[in-house]
C-alpha cells in the first residue's frame, strides 16, 4: 500500500477530524483499518476451507483461564436462515435483517459454558459460579474475542462480514431454533460471504482518538468540539452513500429509547431461562 | 512462511488432535494462529506511534449501531500499575498479577456508555435502555471486539499482550482508581509491551474444531473422545513449558467453584453502582 492509500484509510476512518499523528503501518494494520460491514453478498458458497480457517483463527484468540467457553453454529440451510431473518425483528421499529438470507453462511456465536458445566457436574463438583454475572460476562467476552478474530481472518481471504446484534432481539426463540442446551446463549450472529462488488459498502467514520483514549486516568471532560467534528464526518459518510440525512446525536438519542430494543428488553429473562442467574 | 511452518502452527494449536483438513493460508491467518499470551516484558516503553496504531485498529472494529460505546485508559504510571497489580487479587486463591508492573503499558478497556448517556440526557431524552441487561452487554461486546483488534495490531508490530480478566475481581476499586464516571466499567485489562525473548511463552492448545463448530443446529452430543484427546494436548503443553502437571478437567472443575471468582462474585453490585441495573 502506498503512503497515499494509507492516508486514504485514515481519511475514511476519521474524515476531517484530527488524525493519529504517528502510525506504525504494515499489512495487518492496513487490513484492520480497512474494515467495513458487508450486507450485500454474491450467492456463491464460501470457498473450501474458509470455515475451518475462521474457526482456527477464532480458537487462537485469548480464552479466559483457558476455559474454551464458546461455540459457533454455522447456518447455511436456507430455511433456517429465513427463520433467523424473521427472528431479527419483533415488530417495534426498524425492519427485518433480510440480508441474512443473502449471506451464504450465518455464524451464530454462542457463549457456551454447557461443556464445562457437564464436566463439573459429572465430576460431582460445584457449578455455583454460573449463578453469577461474571461467569455469563466472561463467556460473552471470550465469544466476542473469538468472533473478531474470525472476522479478521474472513476479510483477509476476501470475504465480508456483518455482525448481527439483532440475534438477541428474540433470544429465547433463536436458542430454541438451533437446539441450544442450557448454559449457552447466542451472543450475536455474523453474516458472511463474498461481497457483491456492484453493491459496495462504506467505511464508517469513528470519533477522533482523544475521545476514546485516556492516559492513566479517565478524563470526563470531553475534547472541545468533538461532537460537532464527528457530526461532520458522519454527515459526509451518509452523503457519500446516498443515505437519508440525520445527526449522529439523533441516532444516539433514539438508541437510548425503548423502541430501539425491539425485544432485547427480554434478554434478561431469556438468559435466566438458559441457566444464568446473573447474581 | 513455509508449509512446514504452517504445519507447526497447527501442531502448536491442536497438538495430536485431529486438525482442520483444509486451511486458506495468508500472512494474516498465520499471524492470528501464532497468538500466545505474553506476561514477560522488556522494560522498554512502547515504540512511538504504537498506541495510536492500536487505537485506530480498535476503532475499526464493528460497533453496534455505530454507537461507539467503549473507551480505553492507557496506564503507564508505575504507581497506578502497582495499584492495579494489588487490585488483581482479593486474597482467596491464586496470586497477584505482578506482571502488570513489568508491562510498560496496561490498557484498561472500558465499556463506556457515559458519552451517549450525556448526549441523551442533554437532549432531554430517555435513557431507559441502560436499565436493561442488553445495553450493558452490548457495550461489553463492542469493547471486546475493539480490544481484540488492538491485540492483533499489537502483535503485528512486534508487541505481546495478555488479557486481564482479573481487572473485574475488585471492579469497584478499579473504577474508582481511574476516576470512571457512571455508566462505564472496566470490562478487562490488557498488558502490553515488548516480549522478553529470554522468557518466552507458549501457544496454548485448543480443543479440536468439531468440539466448537456446529452445522445448522447445535449438536449436544460431544465428539467421541474429545476430552481425552484434549487432555493429552494440554499435558504436552504443560510438560513443554515445565509447568506443574494437572488435568484440564481439573482446572475446569476448579473454575466452577467460588474460590476461583476471587471477588468477581461482587461484579453485579459493582456494575449496578455504576448505573447498570441489568433488568
Amino acid at each position: 500500500m502506498t503512503a497515499r492509500d494509507r492516508e486514504e484509510l485514515l481519511n475514511d476512518r476519521y474524515g476531517d477530524q484530527p488524525k493519529p499523528k504517528q502510525m506504525i503501518w504494515n499489512d495487518h494494520v492496513e487490513r484492520l483499518l480497512a474494515h467495513r460491514s458487508v450486507r450485500n453478498f454474491l450467492s456463491e458458497p464460501l470457498p473450501e476451507g474458509a470455515l475451518e480457517t475462521l474457526v482456527a483463527a477464532a480458537q487462537s484468540a485469548s480464552a479466559s483461564s483457558n476455559l474454551h467457553q464458546w461455540s459457533v453454529v454455522a447456518v447455511s440451510d436456507p430455511e433456517i436462515k429465513a427463520q433467523l431473518a424473521e427472528l431479527s425483528y419483533s415488530g417495534s421499529v426498524g425492519s427485518k435483517a433480510t440480508y441474512i438470507n443473502e449471506a451464504p453462511v450465518v455464524l451464530l456465536w454462542v457463549a457456551d459454558t454447557s461443556r464445562n458445566h457437564e464436566i463439573s457436574t459429572n465430576g460431582g463438583g460445584s457449578t455455583e459460579v454460573y449463578d453469577y454475572l461474571d461467569a455469563f460476562l466472561m463467556a460473552s467476552i471470550d465469544t466476542a474475542l473469538a468472533a473478531q478474530n474470525a472476522a479478521t481472518a474472513a476479510e483477509s481471504i476476501g470475504l465480508g462480514v456483518c455482525f448481527l446484534g439483532v440475534m438477541r432481539n428474540q433470544s429465547a426463540k433463536v436458542a430454541e431454533l438451533i437446539g441450544l442446551p442450557k448454559y449457552a446463549y447466542v451472543t450475536f450472529g455474523m453474516c458472511i460471504g463474498i461481497p457483491d462488488p456492484v453493491r459496495p459498502s462504506g467505511v464508517r467514520p469513528r470519533p477522533r482518538q482523544d475521545v476514546v483514549l485516556h492516559h492513566n486516568s479517565y478524563n470526563s471532560e470531553r475534547p472541545t468540539g468533538w461532537l460537532e467534528d464527528y457530526e461532520k464526518a458522519f454527515l459526509q459518510f451518509r452523503e457519500l452513500l446516498g443515505m437519508k440525512q440525520k445527526t449522529w446525536a439523533g441516532s444516539v438519542r433514539f438508541a437510548t429509547t425503548m423502541p430501539y430494543m425491539d425485544g432485547r428488553e427480554n434478554l434478561r429473562d431469556a438468559v435466566e431461562e438458559r441457566g444464568y442467574l446473573l447474581r
